[in-house]
């Protein structure tokens, strides 16, 4: 997930949208084949420091300032000129971003799938086990134990499905040039726009630069992904400890260990889930805090933006991860859900645990 | 707004609730039809002191328990015991609160629908005025007036459309019982809530008492509308600037004076739109923070839900009701607008301006 | 509480600043001592609706223009005039606020001594005995009960300590008139501010109008405060769980029962507090998001910022109060922690934790 | 500053700490002289790849375990076993982040003092020279152009006086041991902790695993040094809007371009600070949010400061640089705030606006 955000791929889908912009343009006949050919060749060909073009980057503000200064540098005659055309940093930016943002879903998500599943299929093989039902920390009735995970995972593939929506939805190509007009694209401005989106596999749509719902919508898609991810974080934490025992996270080499106490096993892969909970709602707060921006490009908002909505996918991907692994490889005690199930001195009546779970996991893929 | 969420509303939802419970249970035959009546009638005629309910609600952490109490001390014979047979606190006040958004939801779009059609109108007619188009606070390139009007216009439709969705998916029935399990039933708990949910309009649902990605679905659609809002009237209060002055709120009687300075025309109207959009993320992080509630019906978790949510009603409420009145009478001024782009020297070329205008206008009732 | 924050306390304070602006404006020479009475008196005197003045203010958005538009119908000639002269809105708004902030501190701080007091005699009462250390929510070493039982209460006397200072030093008398510049007072400004400062026992200081550190100060150690609250509450939550049984809250008539489980003792001081701790930091973000306002007096900023105070200071008191009655009534079963420590088969050596509960005790009062 | 949380820092302070623990354990008698010298040897002459330390402290959890590892690997006989002895991960961890705090604060404390002293000049030269003021974004009544400098310096040395007490207060050795108990240091665990904290810089005080306190306080005192900041920043990005162009940022060269517009200016040092003001609140928001950890060390909570403190601090310096730059260079146009003045017809009576100037300049080194 790094990699997703890292200098190299911010480059190289920067470069993505300068060819795709020309091979529009010539599509659309405001651009000379001959240029598009010259200017896209220059775009995969074109070797640059990502370290020098970032520094660069953080002193002008932007990107694509360094970045169209490099390509120009390699192109000869009235190309120069053609390159970046119509359009203006934040363009660039903003479709980097998308891109980044559809990449970096696609990894999330392929771990959320992992966790739903595999709750899935403990919750069915649970769905009659009765155990102890907690309510504000404190025993309360008999529960399946099955049910709770099958809770888990509804909350999770629900969480899926809003940011699979989302961001099928919200990562446009953004191309509007200065002021938001499609000025200097000969009228041709929407049907570049159709034709880079396509291109690229983003979604089309008008200038977006001050409009920012699609990048709130997907960060607080990410943060409810994530606290549905710390539902079943907080739960297994506190079904492992000492005083409970009724499932503990999977050993994993190198993971969980105490330096101070060698024969502890710690629920790492919750702390990393519930770590993240606990960061996501600011970063969403800034999301949310940034969508009032100024006139037709604000100062100061978006700019905030990119690493925030980095930072979710992070943490998001983290906790995944993680929680994936914890999913697939939970030990669950029966004799200890038996045992204390007892204790409680509560009965075994499960209600109807069996057929919600049942009714739970049937949600899962719709 | 403040009737949707004041003790008179909570109290009568309530006694909806208890009400559509116990005729529920009738029409699947585990209660007898007489005590489901006795029930019913006293649902509809108890009077009871909505500041004592309040206060012992307080004490007593919940609603249910003096609402109930009451309702028991008002029946006789078996109609006591039967009256909230199977529910749980929480059922009755997650579902007022699904009672209260639905309430909410409908006023506040009311108020989007007016903002989103007068901006509509606004812009078509300003679709091919030029005017300054700005960025990082600095003169641009020039934009038509119009496709600034469109472009809010544009955030305020999709974030209430997603107000609209995420409503109509998580306004649900909550009737889960003490541990979630439907326990005390009789296997009949999913076609009760199935028959309370027709009753009371809301739609259906295993029980979600500990999985409240609903409630902070809602919450985050609402502060993107706070937000889309706010992007509007961030613009205007720029606009109406006196070194700018292309626009300006209609006045209202009783609203925008200065103790201090009696000639001034405030931006009232923006103040309270700004002041929402300031608050609204912070309230989102709460609900956010609380996805990780604590096993079956966590402690601290929901009952922080409750007023939070309430909060950003009342501030989108606030917001949409106040920009509605600036978006019906919103006061431009041509001449300005023409004297500011002279003064600016950028020309007039406002490239795709009214195409992408019309676009934008097209998709508000998408 | 609720009535340092209610509509009566708000008019009060606000006829108060009336009031002492004129008696200081006579001391300093540029107000007849007759027009000073006569305004003192009708400030003393007058009657008016809390519900009308607050319908009004919420229309015109400032509590000021209803207010004096009220005394000055009720005074006759020059004192007309006289009334709220030199005064801005908003000088009267921030001086009320920090009437009601001084006042609602006291009360909070009051419920935290409490705390500090109860938890020290716990602590050293339990400074010797050993019990179960954990850390990741797992058994970890042996730790004297009382030590934990320190930690909560140094870090709420940390945190009160820090609430008291930033009240002495940020609850200032605000008086900059319309632009902060103090026009309209012959120079005498300064020492009319102190003079008020002085009868309404507020600190002193230059127009704070746009600089908002002070309510970010006072916002965020009220957040700390409730944050140390509910680290207490947390461990006593976790410390009452049905398998762990180590403490739990005093029973309170009519608080912690269950709709459905009448025999249950839920932890309803810890739910309060924990509640309060999941809301108040988002509260704070919006105090701190709120900093950069506009010029000399800004839009939307200071306007959120009186709502948001009352609700920390609403939470902190709430959370508070019931944690000094847990504090003061803790049930503490040393057969549960002696029981718990043997099972752990981790020994009985707390190391320092005897010195460590005298170190943390002793800094209390510090 | 990214060198102060790089990873060869991070790893350098963490040897720093395991030799002051030898070394103190030495002086207190507890471990040879001979290992001690061993040991500290080994920290000042060990190699060992950051990045490869680094990925191993991500699996782990910790940053304690590999470096430790490696420091016994380089180890012969009875130093093996010496090597951190009586510390736990998370005394590494804090007493590094403190290290690391006390490192960041000082950069940012310069630039504020650049600030400090930029804007106090300004102040005293612009005391007298009137210039509109506005309120809720209007026209309002003449000011010292020099106030509103003044006021922002005033913030901004207040903000920073109150981070350099809090960094002073909380920049804390950690030292407990597994269980905060500082179990096996035979009773000299105080006296081990005084002295590391004298050879590190540090303050000294009792173990503060659980207590979060100090990092919530840091982490709040930087969010309103970055919101004074950001006060600063609205306000010049205002004065630079071309309708108004009462001052503007220094030309820097490479910054501020804008990639579609070649003329433009870009008040980028503004951008800056904004952004970073909008990112701090929700940053504060995890810190305070993590306050409740569970226990003796909590799980998730504590985990997630060390990221978020880092990002406040380089928010922080980031702003504090880029607005120094722009206070040390603010163009200021007299004629351009003089025509404001004359058009806005609102006379020129500045008030006390001089006195108040110089009364909250004297306040900045108080």
């Amino acid at each position: 997930m790094l990699a997703v955000f890292d200098d190299d791929a911010t480059i190289a889908h920067a470069l993505a949208f300068e060819g795709a912009l020309a091979r529009a343009q010539a599509a659309e006949g405001i651009l000379s084949e001959d240029l598009a050919v010259a200017i896209v060749d220059a775009c995969v060909t074109i070797a640059m420091s990502p370290q020098a073009v970032a520094e660069e980057s953080a002193l002008a503000g932007t990107l694509a300032i360094p970045l169209v200064a490099r390509l120009r540098a390699s192109l000869r005659g009235e190309a120069k000129a053609a390159v970046h055309k119509g359009a203006t940093s934040q363009d660039v930016a903003d479709t980097v971003l998308m891109l980044q943002t559809r990449a970096a879903a696609a990894l999330v998500l392929t771990d959320l799938d992992r966790i739903v599943h595999a709750l899935g299929d403990l919750a069915i093989r649970h769905a009659d086990t009765p155990a102890v039902g907690r309510t504000l920390l404190q025993d309360a009735l008999p529960v399946a134990f099955g049910l709770r995970l099958a809770q888990w995972g509804a909350g999770i593939a629900d969480a899926a499905r809003r940011l699979r929506r989302d961001v099928a939805d919200h990562a446009r190509i953004q191309l509007g040039g200065a002021a938001g007009t499609r000025e200097g694209l000969d009228g041709a401005g929407s049907a570049i726009a159709s034709r880079m989106a396509d291109e690229l596999g983003l979604a089309v749509g008008e200038p977006w630069h001050a409009r920012r719902i699609g990048i709130a919508a997907i960060g607080t898609s990410l943060a409810i992904v994530i606290g549905a991810i710390g539902k079943m974080a907080r739960d297994i934490a506190l079904l492992s400890q000492s005083a409970v025992g009724e499932a503990r996270e999977p050993a994993i080499a190198g993971r969980g260990g105490s330096s101070a106490m060698a024969h502890k096993r710690n629920p790492t892969g919750c702390q990393i889930a519930l770590s993240a909970a606990l960061r996501a709602p600011g970063l969403v707060a800034t999301l949310l805090a940034g969508l009032p921006q100024e006139e037709e490009r604000g100062l100061g908002g978006w700019q905030a933006e990119g690493p925030v909505l980095a930072d979710l996918f992070l943490l998001a991907a983290g906790a995944a991860e993680a929680m994936a692994n914890v999913a697939e490889g939970l030990e669950i005690d029966e004799g200890a859900i038996a045992r204390n199930l007892s204790q409680a001195g509560i009965g075994t009546d499960i209600g109807d645990s069996a057929a919600i779970v049942r009714a739970l996991v049937a949600r899962y893929e719709g």
